[in-house]
């Protein structure tokens, strides 16, 4: 039988995505078979990011600093924003090192089903920042889901009145992707946006 | 991107077994996005079990207290102990509340192929304690693998001079199984071992 301070530490595990009771167990013994090299890094990383990391008042971003080190750095373009849904998107686009220019996290989604409305998200933040006249282009980055594809439509609304671009993300087949596996919605947008070679 | 301080996060948390790069980049932003209740607290509890937990001398479980709650429990069986291969194994029993006996973890199973050898588990201190006469019998509960029989056979003959009963966990059809889906081996012997109804 486990201790108290161990069925605690499963308790908080099982908490994480991924990790359902049975894998948290697996952890907690993991990490308590490794104490000096996992259990006590993990202990003080975890303390850390805890003093440490704040919301970027600016783009939404997790960061050790406000502004973020996105927002902060001087080399990113500042005509351009792009519009994700979660940090984790943001990473996901930083990690291609693909998109030189500025981000803006909404928080999530517009959602009737979950009550999630426009005043839930950063929205009002994101209009205010592209009103700034060096803004010209707005890069809607939402995920192809009904509540995302609903987000853009509003947030395109609402930018109506502001001078800038608005683009979104290409629909297409995925790289490596076999069109055998495609659904229809994926090789129907490929075959519509088809490009000369 | 993330700062050093989220990805060392990150990289930690990608060491638990269950979680891959991409699964601990979702759980580190899970952990940031409840800061007060599950990344601080999950922080605390990870030092309080790096400061308190050891390994109970005398069967190998891991509890906050040496000898460990199981052992020091009066109310446990001394005459039984039940050989595990790890502590995970330990707490599944447990959790059953079938077995009132005491326990004893290996630490692993025999292995060529890894390079265990008997010295690199805990087999000299289990012949120790079944060598004490109030021990009358000795459970195998290792895996049905061929490396957990390999082992179940070698403490075995360690034992044969002690003066105990030698059993195995039986084998059989799982509870709530379908005799379809089961593999031959354990169809053989479950049939093998039938009792009359």
């Amino acid at each position: 039988m486990a201790s108290t301070e161990i069925e605690q530490l499963i308790q908080l595990l099982a908490k994480l995505p991924g990790l359902g009771p049975r894998s948290a167990r697996r952890a907690a013994l993991h990490l308590i078979n490794r104490r000096e090299g996992l259990l006590q890094p993990l202990a003080r990383a975890l303390a850390v990011a805890g003093e440490n990391i704040r919301v970027c008042g600016r783009c939404g971003n997790v960061d050790t600093s406000d502004p973020c080190a996105v927002c902060a750095d001087d080399r990113r373009d500042g005509t351009l924003i792009c519009v994700v849904e979660q940090v984790a998107d943001l990473w996901a686009l930083e990690r291609t090192h693909a998109f030189k220019g500025l981000y803006h996290v909404l928080g999530g989604t517009l959602s009737a089903l979950d009550g999630v409305g426009p005043e839930d998200l950063r929205i009002a933040a994101l209009i205010d920042r592209a009103r700034a006249p060096e803004v010209s282009e707005v890069i809607l980055a939402l995920g192809a889901t009904v509540d995302g594809q609903t987000t853009a439509h509003y947030v395109t609304e609402q930018l109506a009145d502001c001078a800038v671009a608005i683009t979104r993300l290409a629909h297409g087949v995925p790289v490596g992707g076999e069109l055998d596996y495609l659904d229809d919605g994926t090789l129907t947008a490929a075959l519509k946006a088809r490009r000369s070679v």
